[in-house]
């Protein structure tokens, strides 16, 4: 098959099983119905015990007459983005986006030819230019400020439209996992409202995960800078300003999860040690609970990394999953499929 | 008609009406639900001038083949809480919960009898206990912080379950607007996604707005402390703390709407000057946009306050609504009905 091909089965086969799940409401069940059901709704995953511990969950919390029945106000689901939903290396993409604006704003910005991080970053030295965490917070400050919502909005969307990465030479916007896909319908199918739960910014998300994910602008909850509201020549705006205001990551999600939802999540999934408070909040919680950690342990088709790595490590939040018995996806062994053109 | 009778009246009213507007989505169409879809779906307005606006609006932003449609995602409408969808005299009812919590405490802080605000209140001196903004901050605070978000989320259940109005004698939960609630399920009834955005607490309203409003704790936006995630005994915990996070009135509110809701509402109602940017930004965007103002003109079957007072000030907001031509709502003269069980 041609990776065309191979894209268009792919998706095809996602959408089945998308309709599948939709098909698995009672309400619209007809005889002809009922054999699309039996259709898997997660084409792309093996069968495996990772699969097997989800379709459990979501079956005895679903289940009409099952004693751990779930009423579907309740069953809300959170999601990390970087590295559970879409890729996050070889950086962040966002990063990526960070960097590409601080290239083309550099011309607005004659004294950032002498300014560290921004002069080694136009010179093309981006060892240098992201050598410490106070380096980055700089560059991502620039970027993502002094414009309002609506012009970040734009910004964020020409971008997403075109940019690629680096090494598949794919959109930003294709790397995303496609056993992830066939969940998040999966469990939309069956009631849940799906979240996003990221430490990346609320605003940056908002451009694409509707389209890509689903998930519309109200279920993201993300790290954010202080907005001010201001009149313009007598028209609203909300400006962005180079202020941190929320920090989603970490101990963060949690309250993140409590400011915006309001609810304890009755699964949530993650990647790394930043997912781990958000893990243990979700199962926490009364009754029949889920954790999920994905694990990166294919180099040849995606990337293989864990608790040395700079980017997404995953150290303590593993030990707590074997500790806990949470599901741990290994991608080698129980995703069929990584992205919905193929692989890396 | 008794008050009973009354009460089931309205109820009974207000069920045909969510029902109609339920029925309103062509794809239910059966020729028998067809002859319900006509009944009124606003029965408690009088047929004036306001009640058209509504219906106006609704049907521009709704109707296939309308210029002015909206797709049903994009259809955001945001309500303030206190004096626009439930009553707000004498005093906001959730600084009466305070005072209720303050007097409940007392037993555990000997202390307060010698300290103000605390002294005067447990005196019954209310004036000089709520003197001024820094008195009821110091109530507010005491009283919101210090216990985990699933402790507070029961006091404030067993509270408004049993707490009574002081002037109706009613439970609070009864002092909801019937002809609010009947715009609520109208706009549902029509693909809009309800929001509350209050200087309410959050986490104060979702103790009561699922289930009075039928607006989900996801959908409410409110002014909120800074919270703490802990473990205590291996389980998960978020502590309350005694520090402001985030002030949800005047430009807080289209800054909170931006954070919980990132899209901007196509229709926004408010009461005061506190809802003035959030009806600024409604109408700020683009296309067709309804701007509603609840004005207490109504002495008799509630109150009657504008310009001077110090509960739900409603000033410059309308100036402005008469200078741009919101909807402003005349409570004497439009509403029919005040509360579901009649009228103070």
């Amino acid at each position: 098959m041609g990776s065309n091909d191979r894209l268009f089965e792919v998706s095809r086969r996602a959408m089945l099983s998308a309709f599948a799940a939709f098909t698995a409401f009672p309400m619209l069940h007809t005889p002809a119905m009922a054999q699309t059901a039996v259709t898997d709704p997660l084409p792309s995953w093996n069968d495996t015990v990772t699969k097997k511990a989800i379709v459990t969950f979501v079956e005895r919390v679903t289940k009409q007459g099952s004693p751990d029945l779930v009423p579907s106000a309740e069953r809300i689901a959170t999601f990390d983005n970087d590295g559970t939903l879409w890729a996050e290396q070889p950086m962040y993409f966002q990063l990526a986006f960070a960097l590409d604006r601080v290239k083309a704003l550099a011309p607005l910005h004659p004294e950032w030819k002498d300014k560290e991080p921004f002069a080694s970053l136009l010179k093309g030295d981006l060892k240098a230019a992201l050598g410490g965490e106070a380096a980055i917070f700089q560059i991502v400050t620039v970027t993502h400020s002094g414009m309002t919502t609506v012009e970040f909005d734009q910004i964020v969307r020409d971008w997403i439209a075109t940019a690629r990465h680096p090494v598949t030479e794919r959109l930003y916007t294709e790397m995303v996992y496609q056993p992830m896909l066939e969940l998040l319908a999966y469990l939309r199918g069956n009631g849940f409202k799906t979240f996003i739960v990221s430490g990346g910014g609320i605003d940056f998300m908002r451009g694409f995960a509707d389209r890509i994910y689903g998930i519309p602008p109200e279920q993201i909850v993300g790290s954010s800078g202080k907005l001010n509201f201001e009149l313009r020549d007598g028209k609203p705006v909300l400006v962005k300003l180079p202020e941190l205001d929320f920090n989603d990551d970490k101990t963060g999600k949690p309250v993140g999860i409590q400011m915006h939802i309001g609810r304890r999540p009755i699964a949530a999934f993650g990647n790394s040690d930043g997912d781990l408070q958000m893990l243990e909040w979700a199962k926490g919680g009364a009754g029949v609970r889920f954790a999920l950690i994905v694990h990166h342990t294919d180099a040849e088709r995606e990337w293989a990394y864990d608790r040395t790595s700079s980017i997404g490590r995953l150290d303590k939040a593993l030990d707590t999953a074997e500790a806990m018995g949470w599901t741990v996806v290994d991608m080698k062994n129980d995703w069929k499929e990584i992205f919905p053109f193929g692989s890396k």
